[in-house]
């Protein structure tokens, strides 16, 4: 991948995208002894930035293609981004969700014109109804984080963050299946001032920082971590990029991820999800590293249940 | 009160504020069948539009007035806005706070420089210790709301909004002591084109309604409401402007102002306070009237207790 894919990825995803605002504040710089700059892709349309990489993957499609449609499985952010930006594109969008998935996550789906496909909930069920759509539909499966042109559109955040501060020393993203992670060190890459990039995980999630340690993907025995978006692994597309392109992962433990998050919620006064914490929580577990540096942190969502908090 | 005088105070307190976002809803704007654009004023330095006001103030104090401090009575938002205002400034501040103030409201006005004086939690009380300072320090006394130099930084907030988006139909801001509102029809007046302001009150603390109603300044006996930053009452500073140039107050009930909340939190993704939701309240409400307009919202602060949310 190159620098033009990028810059040619965001002129074209640019219609259906939020350039998020970068929110600042002085007292978590003092806090922290870093210059910190907040991308707040928590204000993204459907309240994420998978809405980067779904409408790039759909938008690359052929005309015969988009009019077969896109299935994928998800019953996360994902399942929303590829719903809306499919509705945006005029695309059938299908949703293989797990019977036991919240009703209000199904009812985001279909509120952004997705249609629900229910099944069992284990792994196997959902690939067998999301083969069955691709079969019967000749719909297109799309892959949440392992798929070029997703990582692709997930870096334009990263991109429109060094636009507007183009001096960041780091940027930290977090890592969950690696289409966000990967995407930001391209970014970083392609048009930061030797600005490296540094993943954010849970200890209790840790696949990425072991896999970069062992040289192969390693998975999850337990995902027992409040970062919900965190659980998955990384897969064959990325993991190369990041193994390149990122110079480290910081973990964090789940009181480090529940404490900042309540300081971002606090003092920048944004609903963020537990994911966006960890990034975070990075920046304030490692403060000699960051001291006195410019520090992008990408926010990754929003979509919480207020009902459910952990303060 | 002039154009001229707006366009300078603005000037002249750029360098201590942010030019805060406007951040927009698609699904919103389907629910109210209006166009929405929110002025995030809970980015503010501090956390709400007061710090406009604040700076304002004391940047029109003379030399030897600054050398001798400011100091204001208040539990709220302008306490902390005179202490970072003053604090900016290199201004001594005195706040008079009430004993039985949350514990987190006097550290956040102290870790913003200011000085708590404690008195009891009487109105008496708290006027006879703002006197004091007043009599032993020369320092200024500054009204969060009745007091022109803070009604024109106020100003400033849809001064910016309108600088965005020229040609808002409506601006709505909540109404407390009328600070906001005056302040938000002088720049709509003056940089609006056709841009009609209205307030948003609480049914339960009526009185800006029932003062546009009787021509005087009516006073609220109850003031039973989650919205705690507009239980106070009109000034004769800002009373006049306000029956010049705001339109309407609507009123709203605290089951209207508490999902009217919980719809900025969760598709908005932001923190806000329930004075904010009770702007966005009135819209919902009035639906006919704002059909197809441009609605401009102030959005006037994010200081909440994450430990007490009202769902």
């Amino acid at each position: 991948m190159d620098k033009e894919q990028l810059i040619a990825c965001h002129e074209r995803i640019k219609p259906f995208i939020h350039n998020t605002p970068v929110l600042t504040s002085q007292l978590l710089d003092e806090m922290t002894g870093a210059q910190l700059f907040f991308k707040c892709e928590n204000f993204q349309k459907m309240g994420a930035f998978k809405m980067r990489g779904g409408v790039n993957a759909i938008m690359q499609l052929s005309d015969e293609a988009r009019r077969k449609g896109v299935v994928t499985h998800s019953s996360g952010n994902f399942a929303q981004a590829v719903s809306l930006a499919a509705k945006s594109l005029g695309v059938p969008a299908y949703i293989v969700m797990p019977s036991n998935a919240p009703r209000v996550k199904k009812e985001a789906v279909k509120g952004y014109g997705g249609k629900v496909i229910e099944c069992e909930p284990t792994l196997e069920a959902r690939e067998k109804a999301a083969k069955k759509i691709v079969d019967e539909k000749g719909a297109t499966f799309l892959h949440p984080s392992n798929d070029l042109d997703v990582i692709l559109g997930q870096g334009t955040a990263c991109k429109e963050l060094l636009e507007a501060y183009p001096d960041l020393d780091y940027v930290i993203a977090p890592v969950g299946g690696g289409g966000l992670i990967a995407g930001t060190a391209l970014s970083a890459f392609f048009f930061g001032k030797d600005c490296k990039v540094i993943g954010g995980e849970p200890f209790e999630v840790d696949d990425a920082y072991r896999s970069l340690q062992s040289g192969k993907i390693e998975t999850n025995i337990t995902t027992n971590t409040i970062a919900d978006g965190l659980k998955t692994q990384l897969g064959d597309k990325n993991f190369p990029i990041i193994q390149k392109h990122v110079e480290q992962i910081i973990r964090v433990t789940e009181d480090e991820i529940i404490a900042a998050m309540r300081l971002l919620w606090e003092r920048l006064k944004i609903v963020c999800e537990p994911s966006c914490a960890v990034a975070f929580a990075a920046v304030q577990k490692e403060k000699e590293l960051f001291r006195n540096k410019k520090v992008g942190i990408i926010i990754s969502g929003g979509n919480v249940d207020l009902g459910n908090l952990p303060f």
